[in-house]
């Protein structure tokens, strides 16, 4: 964390300076924005927070509801997510209160009494080194309060409007600024019935499954339903089923359930599995009340008991994964997006995968700093055509594994032991190698992006194995050599809308005629996209990483571009140079596969998604790729 | 952090819902209180947030100046400091924010050019497994925040009273109840001159070296000064010195100063060496200004430049010795204590061993958890004597440190390489050794409390050599059996006023018998000392610790006493039960020594220092142990 660059300043530094140029929040909608993000879940907080780092860009987001969510919803955390928590600065507080997945026991009808259920294996959550971070659980409306303070503490004190009802969203296509009317029906006592309007650059539709955003373009979600109705309950309980604190898959002789610890160590879970519904019959029409769901959750759980105390959070629904074809709406509007829908607004799948939330924060994770590029004039307005292109093809894949995963699940156990002969079903040990395999997906790591003007082709691919183009740059231990602290490499990285280039130093050099490219050639992207005036590092932020000991390197003989002068006292950035973390034995080179002849230069995307690995002597091509999408400024 | 225990809660799980015997917060102080702290310095608000936790425990603390302090002064964080804002659940913030202190390094006059300083050395600051904490820096102020955060979220919602004067403390040594009364006078505008008397069961001065409450119970603080000023400054500068995020030691031919780098990546503290005083002369005297500080400190650096930017704190001191002799006023009035002095108002030393804050803290966290047992009911009043008895012996032992380590960095460096024959003064390399000898001292791992009535004997501390009576209980790395999460044993222990029992077991068993003794016996402390419809163990908490992995481990057949259930619902706690951190390789059997065979019960006071160590079968010995200080309830 670093702050007093511009002089010091008392208090909690994560809380920024309000900067002068933030819109300021008053009762009303403002008249005209950059961004209006509609909904405050996962999705749009996470877009809001983003754009809230740049004051300079003007961010409204409103809600439906009257307030703040205080419940409810989802509530798994997967590996990736928080990884960009850390991102935002929170990751460590999520981490303290949260329920963390470490291992999951999988539960089957006993062999000897088909009325009872036994244990019949457990496995590691999360594979050894997959991510830094463990894949935890909490409370959606937490995940919200962290997003919202981020918010209040940012330079743009960004605050949702909440009580407001979309009632229309108009694109003037040939309209020279401002294209998006909004109107938007205030629905609290005081203000019922008030029309705002409001022009914007940009709508962003982070308004949930029955998206008003997604249908004024014209979109709609497409897909299947499995005719299954599912109870969900958090619960106080008491209960003599051992495994209450590890996810636990149960298949019963009476059905399926699954247990999710939940924070603060007595709060649980259960996904209930209920009744099979008719052709095109919607779970509402069956009235499951939550004595029927507690019912059946005891049935399930036989021999042992359950006794709910309190059931703070409960609901009913049916799995269905459904998916919308496109993100934006280019194709009504010249080919140039102005609207866009994210979360569940553009896909919708069953909860058990826990992917439904952190799936939607990824999305607007890749939207937020494309929107910022585009507005801040940095990129063209094409890259905001990558938004749909790279995050509709991944849900197709999420919706694919989602839709195996949901029907193991509610299928009955296969019953193979007791009777000697095979019965239709699944095998409840495939069931539980199909959830090691897929262990990445549900992490989020299965995000992996295509070729495109923002992702570089595989070609230089062999220097760094283990950075894969497409993929979340994997952090590892390093040690920073100006004052030996063991760090996380991915860390440096935060939602500030910077690109990072992780120089990684050959045994034949390199790192120094990169830096004196960077610094010096016309071609630089770094002299060619950074304005006059602005921090060396503020759109491209350099870190080198050297084979040696940090105790046998000269930070005072490092490029000048790795120890920059910064900030209006042109204070010198001590945090640029690494070295690998010998002394425990992880040697990022090793762990990572880097080239240690040749080096490497592994390029990372504002949204830590790795967008290239180049040679460290490719000057050329590295300056081609910016010049692909983005506008010299100098 | 455990949470919903007596029903589901939304929003932040720190801030605890306020109690109904909570004293409001008005604007003049209460007529009436159990303790009344003067002073909101780090010792006062390691009290204040200690007592926080005990609603029915009506507590004041007063501060003279007019808010908050918003810089300055200490910033020294030890590990062992680390540990305890763990009890207070803030030491992974002040981690993220804090500088980390990895290595030292050690810089000498040049051997070719004496006028140039060179590196001649450099070591980890902190031995391996010392702690699980790093020595981190962080501004006095930052860290008076955190406790103030912990209060104002307490179930007490303490604030303190700013702009209180001291006028006197007087004890009627035979009133029956509330004997101390003080007189506070108001200092802000609005109220100036304005006289309020309040009358407490104990008052705790942490009012300063220079400390009214001291003076009132006729205690002066006793000791030399070495007749040298030092200057210290926290700068923002540019330098070309290659160290200057590293904590460095310079030993120049002009004299000698310590870096000390600060949160935020660019701010940096320099101790300076100044003039000789002479005999009896005060710094204040010598009228230096900031620009001679400077100037000073660029002479040292040479040949390194130092351009200094911003000073946003800045001060001169004569490095002193001095210590009271008591803590209390038990000698004034009785025998009894009703008057406390803390933290600076004790002892004071030079801040270069980074003592001064850490050492003030740990005196009220021995202080607050007495306090709070005696207030309640639970301990006899001479529970309250150790306080004095404890830490007046540690301080002593700190101060012959300090002296030592303050002439050593006052000194000359020896010259010998260069001339070939010895000079006076000290050995670089001499300096670098007692450096290294006392990193446990500064660390804040010297605190070794004596045999007492709250430190048993050490007649069985073989049987887990590694936590040491007397000592902190030295954490370990384990993992909890009910969902396979890896923690740290130590962090179990809250600043919440309760004794731990951690029962190793043995391979010939015990843990069971212990705890049928403990659930069952009249002699029982569980027993005898915990009320009737209290939680079980909300006096003694108590864990076990078992030699296999977690999946040997069946948590439905231990005893009822480590899976007990709580609160209005009746809940169970799943958080008792350990297995060592075998994956890891890190087993806290050999980690810490414990007896394979035998096991031991390590019991923990309320502050985290080893009071005993038994065997698992020494029912009436720890039933005698507690006997000794504790009243019975039932």
């Amino acid at each position: 964390m670093q702050f007093h660059l511009n002089g010091f300043r008392p208090g909690e530094p994560l809380h920024l300076e309000a900067s002068g140029e933030a819109l300021p929040h008053g009762d009303g909608v403002p008249a005209e924005v950059d961004v209006l993000i509609v909904g405050c879940g996962p999705a749009g907080l996470t877009l809001a927070a983003q754009l809230a780092a740049f004051p300079d860009i003007r961010t409204c987001i409103v809600e439906q509801k009257d307030g703040p969510m205080q419940l409810g919803q989802a509530d798994g955390i997967a590996c990736r997510t928080m990884e960009m928590f850390e991102a935002f600065e929170f990751a460590g507080r999520v981490m303290a209160e949260a329920c963390w997945i470490n291992e999951v026991t999988f539960w089957k009808p006993d062999g000897t009494d088909a009325g009872n259920i036994v244990r019949h294996g457990r496995v590691q959550d999360t594979e050894d080194g997959l991510s830094e971070f463990p894949h935890v659980i909490l409370n959606q409306a937490r995940v919200h309060d962290f997003y919202l303070e981020t918010m209040r503490n940012s330079p743009s004190r960004l605050e949702p409007h909440y009580s407001r009802q979309l009632l229309d969203v108009k694109v003037d296509a040939d309209a020279q600024d401002h294209p998006v009317t909004v109107r938007l029906e205030r629905t609290d006592a005081a203000h019922a019935g008030q029309v705002e309007t409001l022009k914007a650059r940009y709508v962003v539709g982070c308004d949930g499954a029955r998206s008003a955003v997604r249908k004024s373009i014209g979109l709609q979600l497409v897909g299947d339903s499995a005719n299954q109705a599912w109870g969900v309950m958090d619960v106080l309980a008491v209960t003599d089923f051992p495994d209450i604190r590890y996810k636990s898959a149960v298949q019963s002789g009476s059905g399926n359930l699954l247990v999710i610890p939940r924070e603060g160590g007595y709060l649980v879970r259960l996904y209930v599995e209920m009744d099979k519904l008719g052709e095109a019959e919607r779970v509402s029409a069956r009235n499951i009340t939550i004595d029927k769901l507690v019912a059946t959750a005891q049935r399930i759980f036989h021999p042992y008991t359950l006794d709910v105390k309190e059931v703070p959070w409960w609901s009913v629904y049916e799995i269905g994964q459904r998916i919308c074809h496109k993100y934006d709406d280019a194709d009504r509007n010249g080919g140039r997006p102005r609207v866009f829908i994210a979360g569940d607004a553009c896909h919708t799948h069953s909860p058990k995968a826990g992917q439904g939330m952190n799936f939607s924060m990824q999305d607007t994770f890749n939207l937020g700093w494309k929107l910022a590029s585009v507005l801040r004039g940095q990129a063209v307005p094409e890259l905001l055509d990558t938004y749909s292109e790279e995050r509709q093809v991944v849900a197709q894949q999420l919706i694919d594994f989602d839709r195996e995963w949901a029907r193991m699940f509610s299928d009955r156990a296969k019953k193979t032991e007791v009777e000697g002969a095979e019965t239709s079903g699944v095998d409840p040990k495939e069931f539980q190698r199909y959830f090691e395999q897929h262990g990445r997906f549900t992490a989020g790591m299965g995000t992996h992006y295509r070729p495109s003007m923002i992702c570089g082709e595989a070609k230089h691919q062999h220097l760094a194995g283990g950075f894969v183009i497409g993929t979340r740059f994997h952090s590892a231990p390093v040690v920073r050599i100006t004052d030996a602290k063991p760090l996380h490499l991915g860390h440096v990285g935060k939602a500030d809308g910077r690109w990072r280039f992780y120089a990684f130093e050959g045994q034949a050099g390199g790192v120094e005629a990169l830096c004196r490219f960077l610094a010096e050639s016309p071609d630089s992207p770094v002299l060619r996209y950074t304005r006059e005036g602005q921090d060396i590092d503020s759109v491209f932020d350099i870190r080198a990483i050297f084979q040696q000991s940090h105790r046998d390197l000269a930070f005072e003989r490092m490029p000048g571009l790795l120890r920059p002068q910064k900030g209006r006292f042109g204070l010198r950035d001590y945090e640029k140079v690494f070295s690998p973390d010998l002394k425990s034995g992880q040697d990022i080179f090793d762990m990572r596969g880097v080239d240690r002849m040749r080096g490497a230069l592994v390029v990372v995307r504002p949204d830590q998604y790795v967008a290239h690995v180049l040679p460290l002597d490719a000057h050329a091509e590295l300056a081609a790729f910016f010049a692909g999408f983005m506008k010299p400024v100098r």
